[in-house]
């Protein structure tokens, strides 16, 4: 079970004034689903769809894929579990540094487990391995890689199986989704999560878009009603008005450059280059984990100690980008650090 | 994954106007809870608490057990996959007949399964498997072993793990919670739910109670997150007022006896006794499947058909007692079914 990641307020009896310390879009909740959800309380009393069929239905027809080519999920951790889970004993590569649930799952269900270094990625990179994951936009760092270059490496290692992290896909003008590539790819796995962009992480609502064959040897260990009511109801509603939950990139990512440019400036901090609304920085002065805390009771602010990446060191801290008034409390918050 | 289950209104596009096919207490969403979910559905914008830790924490001390003797689940469902996924490859005995996932869990989970009768079970009974799973009451039949000879049972068959579903334990007088004997019976999970007695199973939550050695080997295999937010707000509101979410089981059981009764009455029908609000009856005109479709069509009316559990034949079917009125609806279609 996963100790040290984002959004751990529930571990302190301090305020958060703002919160950097997920990838979560910052938007909140978006109005007509926050009015669905209370509208639609009272279906908490029936059971849910055990497989959240309809919600896979309706999900394959709008990303234009063919029937049982989507299995919806209890968040992408479900996904990455049961995808380790289906595969066990395998050799797998995961592009790191990443999220650690990719190597959490997998040593769960031992398998071998290799890492490459994301700088290494490209589209010769040969695979030895059963498996590979990656994150793109990868998790803590925000690069991306384009998806003409992976759809080469995926083709180039046909006996390979790829399992393409997509939660973040909506942030970044950078790379596109490779949901569109499944047809020709037959050893693709896609992760998206529903929950990321529309801002809903407590409802737990993501799914996995691959080739039926390869899907259903994932689905013999998928337990019957691991999705709740509340994130069916959630996940029809969103697919129901998609144009709704379009993030808004343009300023959402101006927003972010202005962020890690303020937190450029000071020469204690190193910032890391980032494709998305999110990215690392380290900080030269004390650790990751003191920051966290003083930035936590002295501000109320909360960011992510990112020291517990594989590859990352004990100064590396991860922040999103939230709204611009959020960002300059904590620029102005980071300075005073410097000087403390 | 399950095919034919109660509670399956999903599967129709037929309006239901009175549901006896899922177990779930009768009495809907409780006010103060509904009001409670409501409030915060804003949370659902933060991750769960990982583990449920808090609400673990809660549920220990309300059961007045020790630190780490509890587990939060997805429902009861995860509860039982976790179990037998911690068991892999083991002897199993199946109390039958029984609820599917069971059985379901340990054939994917490799175990070698055996079944033995409820009729079969006393306090004598002998098990050389190293697991047992005993509902009680039991679904569907709606039997119940009293508590003094589980403690023998499980007390005689020391290296018998006894994984006993009290899913339906408050809607009973004549057993009680074996949670009480757990710190003398080291080879005991007990399994809980919180959504059968609070009519929230679209929100799946539940619990396994069991010495901290033993719960340690399943733990293992829990993935985190997989409690969501509003499941974690219903469970600390359940917590909190406790008294208003006890069953009123004197009356039930009386509307029970009504519904029983009224059915038992009709020769082409044959009503098996239960100790809960649920019961078994079999038709002997026709099957369960197209008594279901008729009263479904013809009455809007809802029935678990339960021809697809192990033991069981083609004409059984399991109801759940309703509101006075919604029972006396089945009764009245049920005299019609026999005329028709």
């Amino acid at each position: 079970m996963i100790k040290g990641h984002g959004d751990d307020r529930y571990q302190f009896n301090l305020p958060v004034k703002a919160d950097f310390s997920s990838n979560v879009w910052y938007a909140g909740l978006q109005k007509g689903l926050e009015d669905e959800l209370r509208n639609k309380i009272n279906e908490v009393i029936h059971y849910p769809d055990p497989g959240a069929w309809k919600l896979q239905a309706k999900l394959e027809q709008y990303l234009s894929l063919s029937a049982d080519t989507v299995m919806v999920t209890n968040g992408g951790t479900e996904a990455i579990y049961l995808i380790a889970q289906a595969f066990t004993g395998a050799t797998v590569t995961i592009v790191e540094p990443t999220f650690a649930e990719y190597e959490d799952a997998c040593k769960l269900y031992k398998h071998q487990v290799q890492f490459l270094s994301w700088e290494k990625l490209n589209s010769e990179t040969s695979f030895s391995t059963d498996m590979v994951f990656i994150c793109n936009p990868n998790n803590p760092t925000g690069q991306a890689i384009d998806e003409h270059i992976l759809e080469q490496l995926i083709t180039q290692n046909k006996h390979t199986v790829f399992v393409l992290d997509e939660a973040y896909i909506q942030f970044t003008h950078d790379t596109a989704s490779m949901i569109p590539f499944l047809k020709r790819l037959p050893n693709l796995l896609v992760l998206r999560s529903l929950t990321k962009s529309c801002c809903i992480p407590g409802l737990r609502l993501g799914y996995i878009a691959g080739r039926k064959q390869l899907l259903d040897r994932v689905r013999v260990y998928k337990m019957p009603w691991s999705v709740n009511a509340m994130a069916i109801t959630a996940g029809e509603y969103i697919l129901d008005h998609p144009t709704e939950f379009e993030v808004k990139r343009d300023t959402l990512l101006e927003e972010t450059y202005q962020l890690w440019e303020g937190i450029r400036k000071m020469p204690e901090f190193k910032v890391m280059p980032t494709h998305t609304h999110y990215f690392l920085f380290e900080t030269l002065t004390g650790t990751a984990a003191a920051l966290k805390m003083w930035l936590l009771e002295q501000h109320g602010l909360l960011i992510r100690d990112a020291s517990n990446f594989y590859g990352l060191g004990p100064g590396h801290c991860r922040v999103a980008c939230q709204q611009a008034d959020d960002n300059k409390l904590l620029i102005t918050a980071l300075r005073k650090w410097t000087l403390s």
